[in-house]
Order: C-alpha cells, then sequence, then structure tokens
C-alpha cells in the first residue's frame, strides 16, 4: 500500500457500492470511525435500500476518490450490519439526535461494518493491487 | 427533476458502479459526451476490468457528488460498450493520443454509452425518485 492509498483511505467522505437484485448501487457515505485491517464504520437506517440489498448480498466495495480527477483508491470487501447495542452507545454522539430521534435506541438505527479484503489504487491509466 | 439535480448532472466526473462476478465495482470516470435522455459516453478500453463485467452484465450505475457532503445523484441504467469507428472518429481528440496509441483506430479503445432509466436525488437523509 502506498502513501496516497494510505492518506485518501483516511477520507471523511467514502463512495460505497452494493449490489441491489444484481444491479449496481452507489451512496456517498460518512465514515464514522475506522480500524487497521481495513475495517470501516457507517451510520444507516434499516429502512435504507442499501442496508436491505447488503442483508441480501453482503458484498460490498469503498471507494475514495482524490482531488485529482485520475486518483482513486477502491476496497473490496463485505458489509455487515450490526445491531449490537453497546457498539452504538459507544458511537453515539448528541448530534446525531437530529437523524436518529430514539437515541442510540432508535430501531431504525444501524452501524455498517466494511471490512476491506483487498484494494485497487488507480493512478492515470495505471491500477495496482494492494492487500491490506 | 429538481435543479440542482440538472446542475449536478453536467459534472465533468461521474462515479460509475458495475457489477463484477455478482460484486459491486466503483470507478471515477471523465463523461466525453452527454446526449439528451440520461446518456453519458465514457472512453475505456476492452482490456479493461469494468469492460469485461459490463459484457457480462450491462448494468450500470452513474453517481454524481457535490461538494456538499449530502447532495448526490445516482442514475440506474444500462451500459453499451461500442466499436463504432464513425463514432470513435467523432468523438477523437489528438490529447487522447497519450492513451490509445492508435489513435481512433486503437484496437484497445472502446466507448462507453451509459442510458439511463431512472434517477434519485439524495439530499440530507431524503430520497427523490425521479424519471430521465
Amino acid at each position: 500500500m502506498n502513501k496516497q492509498t494510505k492518506r485518501m483511505m483516511k477520507k471523511k467522505i467514502a463512495i460505497v457500492g452494493s449490489v441491489d437484485q444484481g444491479k449496481p448501487s452507489i451512496k456517498a457515505m460518512v465514515v464514522t470511525r475506522r480500524e487497521d485491517g481495513g475495517v470501516f464504520y457507517f451510520d444507516s437506517n434499516h429502512s435504507a435500500q442499501t442496508v436491505a440489498s447488503w442483508k441480501e448480498c453482503p458484498s460490498a466495495c469503498v471507494y475514495f476518490c482524490d482531488r485529482l480527477i485520475y486518483r482513486g483508491v477502491k476496497l473490496s470487501g463485505t458489509m455487515e450490519i450490526i445491531d449490537d447495542m453497546a457498539l452504538k452507545e459507544q458511537h453515539w454522539k448528541p448530534s446525531k439526535k437530529a437523524i436518529y430521534k430514539g437515541g442510540a435506541a432508535d430501531p431504525d438505527y444501524c452501524i455498517l461494518k466494511f471490512t476491506a479484503t483487498g484494494g485497487r489504487y488507480y493512478f492515470m491509466y495505471q491500477v495496482e493491487d494492494f492487500e491490506i
């Protein structure tokens, strides 16, 4: 993994990909927390279409764009839907109340945990695969 | 389709989604031309992994990010791989020579044509589906 990849993987906004009934779907999401080993957490809702897609097909990818057009990092892996109350409380911030009216216990609130199994770095017209 | 959607659909860079052997994949691409009716053209290579994916599964999505985190436009549709020499010559620019050494007739050069069948506008935590 090169320096640029490491830098881009720290970005706050990720473009997240899922497969919805055999079709690709994309959504920008805020990374709420990250761990070594290619683990990224996102907040979401059980009622969201993408969450339903990941319940069916847990394959996911996470893409980080750069200011430079031709530079990007794609991580491939799986998305897990977590309903653990301890983790929800650990991730909770008062500002989230605007979205999850019921607080950390809001029944629609869920945490998404993405675990990368591999990555690809795009630069100009070159690609470079890397391990996590 | 609202004003913001129309504005974002004019962006030069699109994040394009495909399904590769049942798994989602994402890549940033430059829109080379667009037509009314949700048609977007991209330059690509027959040897590219995404092109191979679309040959297998033509479903695609195109996502436009905004500077504002919580605003995005997703178009769903299909991707066609075009090898028509007349279209290649019509799209050709001398600056492309750096990528396609063989010019418009470079055997690896292909044109991708995305045709949207529907769209979704994301703003804050709201979504709004629209027709093309």
